[in-house]
């Protein structure tokens, strides 16, 4: 592998370094600019891009970006960010070409995530593997051959929006019953709030789950119940040889969670082959190791 | 391509051709033995297959073979066919390439008849694209760049089995609430035989439905509400570029049944984007069609 820039845009950080056969060089992270304002989000990632090439102190002729999305891969646009604003259809892509003076290639941080877990963590050695994302929001990256599936028309791996409650809660998204809407982190804290009749947060709920307290149990096991038959439904369509669980939300509920996710993805898979599902192994550098990976198999 | 001989077995038929790039030669049928023998199955197999290749005069060095599925691959059996239960662990592909004296491919008949409709039908030009099909039970294939996508373990495409309603009728995979269970041929007639009393077949179902009789009307738009919802949850996941719909029950339903699950489809696919849907267009040599492909393209 060529030397390659990583660069990951999140909401509140935006982390960077350069990845080799030797692992990450020169990792570094700095706050997003929360001007939304999208020249202003640019130059910061092409900054935090030539720092990083910088201190690893190495030839860099490309760089992958891990952004929001759904992208339009062919523009090189974000078209729905709902915590960078100023960057909806802003020439990312271009400008950051302009200024770091290489090629750059963007992609979605969660399909990034599905690359570099498949490649360097939870899912290494696999052909095919599915990638899932539980935080505020759920995403997800479909990877297959080793590449991500990006889809038709960019929306591969949304796994957040299958339906799986017909007629249930709205989405974020405008539709009803999405998986994000019964088991994300903020379709925690609408049910533990109306459930408790108080203000709670994921983090809060999950302390009361942790202490095996009634409605917290109930609260928890049913998220992971919705995520659990949307995996196995997923199982006998995309049909991955490893599933990996990343984000907020598996790593505050921890074992317990993931077990009552695999509980009902068997149950739902029974007379069915069944992959083995895994936690992300990469942590936060996995933004950054994604996005050079997209670069690299693009 | 080189001259391929395809065959599709089927519960009560054998279909066999020669496919070459002047389309398909020497295409016949005969009837499917029924004597629960996984001999007799194979050697009618094979026998058709010689007589498609004496028919078209060609010379040919591979066979593809369309069967009811799940296989394994690996081993070239068959492991799951309740219409023809001799087949099931019969060591299909070994036998096939002894008495026909070439190299045997098998496929899963909805993944071939998913290949044929991309390169040669409905979804000619796509670069991703998923078959459904509708009948007794439902199926499917997913087509990424050009091949199918058999899975990890050889259940990709078994859109039938995808949880749609969390707790509804049982499906004969022994799980509950599979769009099969509430949308296929077998399930209408057991809504309608309930709701009418009396048993009620789908073809005198869609007799009614096309009187606009008004329980015809309410099952058979009920079950097209249901794949439409699964074939929007599919599109942000696989995100075909074309979706193509084939089978009995959607010839039954005709261009009614289709806009009926093109609305669910579109409805669910608010602020997404949609896929064109498609309906199948290569009839009944579709099967010996996608089985020689699958031979070429495995």
């Amino acid at each position: 592998m060529r030397a390659t820039l990583g660069l990951d845009l999140g909401g509140t950080k935006i982390a960077a370094g350069v990845l080799t056969d030797d692992g990450l060089k020169g990792y570094f992270e700095r706050p997003t600019p929360q001007t939304g304002d999208g020249d202003a989000v640019a130059r910061a990632i092409a900054e935090a891009g030539r720092e990083a090439v910088r201190q690893s102190g190495l030839a860099v002729a490309v760089a992958g970006v891990g952004t929001p999305g759904p992208l339009d891969f062919a523009e090189g646009v974000v078209r729905f960010a709902p915590n960078i604003p100023g960057l909806v259809d802003y020439p990312l892509r271009e400008r950051l070409e302009d200024w770091l003076g290489m090629r750059v290639i963007l992609e979605n941080d969660a399909n990034a995530a599905a690359l570099a877990e498949h490649h360097f963590g939870a899912a290494q050695g696999a052909k095919h593997s599915l990638y899932v994302t539980v935080s505020t929001g759920i995403g997800g990256g479909v990877i297959i051959n080793g590449r991500v599936h990006r889809g038709a028309y960019g929306q591969g791996g949304e796994v957040g929006h299958l339906t799986v409650v017909p007629g249930g809660p709205l989405c974020g998204c405008g539709r009803q019953g999405c998986l994000e809407a019964v088991a994300s982190g903020r379709a925690l804290e609408r049910d533990a709030s109306y459930a408790y009749g108080e203000p709670l947060s994921a983090e809060a709920l999950f302390v009361r789950f942790h202490d095996g307290e009634a409605k917290a149990v109930s609260l928890v096991e049913g998220a992971a119940r919705h995520i659990g038959v949307a995996l196995a439904s997923l199982q006998k369509v995309l049909d991955p040889e490893v599933i990996v669980l990343g984000g907020g939300v598996v790593l505050g509920g921890g074992e317990d969670f993931v077990a009552a996710i695999r509980r009902a993805y068997e149950e739902h898979l029974r007379g069915w082959k069944a992959a083995p599902i895994r936690t992300a192994r990469l942590g936060r550098s996995v933004g950054v190791i994604g996005a050079a990976l997209a670069a690299e198999y693009c």
